[in-house]
């Protein structure tokens, strides 16, 4: 795909975070199966429902600028999944594994952050429709709370678990 | 790497990160030769300056905790670097490609601030020297500065310029 300007520059990175919250979607059940604590199991599995909403809203961004909505193979996705996979089978201890996965969670939520907050400044210098801001802005908010959400559930059990293993 | 609780998990992190700071060294300097405005090759070179003493303090931390400075593959930062390196071959116009480049460099931000912000958490948990967490908190301090730095020029001229092309 060329890219000659700020507009493609913008569909590129929207086909790159739609394939990336497409495999966030394949990767949420596993981790929530994986998971010791009901928090965090509950946390993955209601982030996975979210992720569903956040490529609709997705589509509808597609719609809105009159292009197919259509994904681009994303290497930091896979190699932050990779990782993640790899460090999974890695971990011997159940606890130590909550603490492990929340920490890759939130790599991917920082992931989004960036995406989300590049493709927001995009759509405004490019004065795209309000709509298309407001889609994408409601979904960096959600991926804000998740990160902290994933904090919480850190420090308050999974950390002092982990160290106790 | 067998990983049994939270002083692994710990030693794991801090191995992946010292491999990523080294691979972000080697990415620097091709970025700033790309750069086509003055002010993002200089953020690019400072930051450069930057990463190496971040490198440093990575091994100050090895140190305190009696291990030997050694890295493991980051799959994480490799597909980010990769993305990265794609990218900035598909674009065809030099300003574009400034916006595209500070959008890549802030995911690497983001990636970092994500995995200090997690050892800082463990370190902390785990009851580690003061130290240990006031110098991953250095490096937290920068790459969150970075991030900011990175914004400002995106929204001050890069945008702008990309948009124009």
């Amino acid at each position: 795909m060329a890219v000659r300007n700020l507009n493609d520059l913008f569909l590129h990175g929207l086909k790159d975070i739609y394939y990336a919250e497409r495999q966030i979607l394949r990767a949420l059940p596993k981790m929530a199966k994986k998971a010791e604590s009901d928090q965090l199991r509950s946390a993955f599995e209601e982030h996975r429902g979210q992720t569903e909403e956040q490529i609709h809203r997705l589509q509808q961004v597609f719609e809105a600028i009159g292009k197919p909505a259509r994904g681009v193979k994303c290497q930091a996705i896979e190699g932050i999944i990779e990782e993640n996979e790899e460090i999974m089978g890695e971990v011997e201890d159940e606890d130590t594994l909550d603490a492990a996965m929340i920490a890759s969670a939130q790599s991917v939520e920082h992931y989004e952050i960036s995406r989300y907050g590049t493709l927001i400044a995009w759509a405004g210098e490019l004065g795209m429709d309000r709509k298309v801001v407001d889609l994408l802005s409601q979904t960096l908010e959600e991926e804000k709370q998740t990160d902290q959400r994933l904090t919480r559930l850190a420090e308050e059990r999974a950390n002092r678990k982990a160290k106790a293993a």
